[in-house]
């Protein structure tokens, strides 16, 4: 059997009762560890609170070396640990069609991930549209793909979860050059960039699916022992000193209820500041006022 | 302090390790018993669990007793267990403000939610729109708001994620005539009654959001041991037999991806019809195509 268990954001101990239980159980236990990390774990803590070893599955192992993982799967239990909740990154779906394949039963024990535990901010999770990445850009490389996909949500007043790029065990490409496999440092995405990112592309496109003025949320180590909310301006935010990763940012859409905006004010420097840049960007996209109902002639003319 | 702590989805042990040794130092320890269920649980054998007494906190509790539960939280720890993840309803956010304008400090400990582990159906998170709310009709009270929002998801593509009402503790209209307050039993509204409901706004609106053809998953006791998944079109699931709840549908929008669509054929009936159904519904709402570019004449007058 292979289960996929859904590890939380942040503590050893934010898996499940079941979770852990399944865990001690098994007879091989993988931590994927090249999409997301644990904010206040690694590996070596994970081992010590599990009482057991796990085995680091980076990305060839997980993408080509899946074989290797499921060896046996059909008899032996196997867990596969992936921080947030399971099915966050397709390379899981895949790993679950490549057991159905080989005959393997798995069951998945779910968690919080960055996608529901975002409500923790005080904007509605109903009122969210598509999520969409933000990967770093480079000097040649400088995707502007998100840009349609925020316009289609604030064209329909609805808020967007940007998820913020990390950089893994990325392999160096000017050690590769010289033939050797060296990995960079890792990466982590602060707010302030992915905020001047978008400033950038907003520049380039100019068609008006945000402005510097837009308020948004910056949502640092959520449920982690330091999380922090900001409630600011895109170009406030583009100056933000985040701190420690992991970061995720919110753009607000038209739809703003006044209890969000309760919540979220808590959360700014200047309450009033950033109710006016709320009331202001409700201005965007508002739908036409109804044309006015011409008499309808017919009805006294039958 | 206040913990807000969410119980997952299903079995008592979907507390997290985290939850649950907060659980058994608290004070009090209430239940929110009324936006949802959790399927293999409930109260006496939570209790039996955590080794503790816990509050059943039903809407008039939480509503409009949120003091009674935040007594004396300045000092003692109180525990508020939600099902699913904390932020799900808005009267949490409620209990929240009402707690900081007491000046009560409180901490939320995070699970999984229908909203994230809808995901274990196989189609991506990141391109789900705003997820709806499937209301019970009563004879005079048929509310069609969901439809323009399942619209404005479609047009761009977009799944959505339609959540089904429950009915617990609702006071009898008949009795309380009589003077009496006697609640109802408990409802859940299961996939063909919410299918129905659809197709009869669909007729009466008749404005295209989706077809009797249009591809839905069927969700049923998500995280559950008898976790279920139907991939079939509107029309058929409103014919299907969902069984114990709770449910969830998710109606596809045009951007199924592949991978998406090998993972729901396994949850399909008849692979085929299903992969025609979804191929014919991606002509709905495509955008259309880029218009001819006319050469710039200027470019060779300079």
């Amino acid at each position: 059997m292979l289960y996929l268990i859904g590890l939380g954001l942040s503590y050893e101990t934010d898996i499940t009762v079941r979770g852990l239980e399944i865990v001690k159980r098994c007879k091989r236990v993988y931590l994927e560890a090249y999409t997301s990390i644990l904010m206040a774990a690694d590996k070596s803590s994970l081992e010590k609170f599990y009482g057991r070893e796990v085995i680091l599955a980076d990305r060839e192992m997980v993408e080509s070396g899946s074989d290797q993982i499921l060896e046996n799967a059909q008899e032996d239990d196997i867990a596969f640990l992936v921080v947030g909740d399971v099915f966050g990154a397709t390379t899981h779906t895949d790993l679950v069609i490549r057991a159905r394949e080989l005959g393997i039963k798995f069951e998945s024990v779910h968690n919080a991930s960055v996608m529901n535990a975002v409500g923790a901010c005080g904007l509605q999770l109903y009122n969210f549209g598509q999520a969409v990445s933000i990967v770093f850009f480079t000097d040649s490389w400088r995707p502007d793909s998100f840009y349609n996909k925020v316009m289609e949500n604030r064209k329909i007043g609805l808020h967007t979860l940007l998820l913020l790029d990390i950089k893994v065990k990325e392999p160096s490409i000017k050690e590769l050059m010289k033939g050797r496999l060296v990995y960079e440092p890792p990466r982590y995405m602060s707010v302030a960039t992915c905020c001047e990112q978008l400033l950038e592309i907003e520049e380039k496109r100019g068609e008006g699916a945000y402005t510097p003025n837009t308020p948004c949320v910056a949502v640092s180590r959520l449920g982690s022992p330091t999380q922090t909310f900001k409630a600011a301006t895109l170009k406030e935010l583009s100056e933000y000193d985040s701190g420690e990763p992991l970061h995720s940012v919110v753009m607000l859409g038209r739809q703003v209820h006044d209890l969000e905006l309760d919540y979220l004010l808590e959360f700014a420097d200047d309450k009033d500041a950033y109710k006016q840049a709320v009331i202001a960007d409700q201005e965007f996209f508002k739908p036409p006022p109804p044309p006015p109902q011409p008499i309808d002639e017919d009805e006294y003319s039958d």
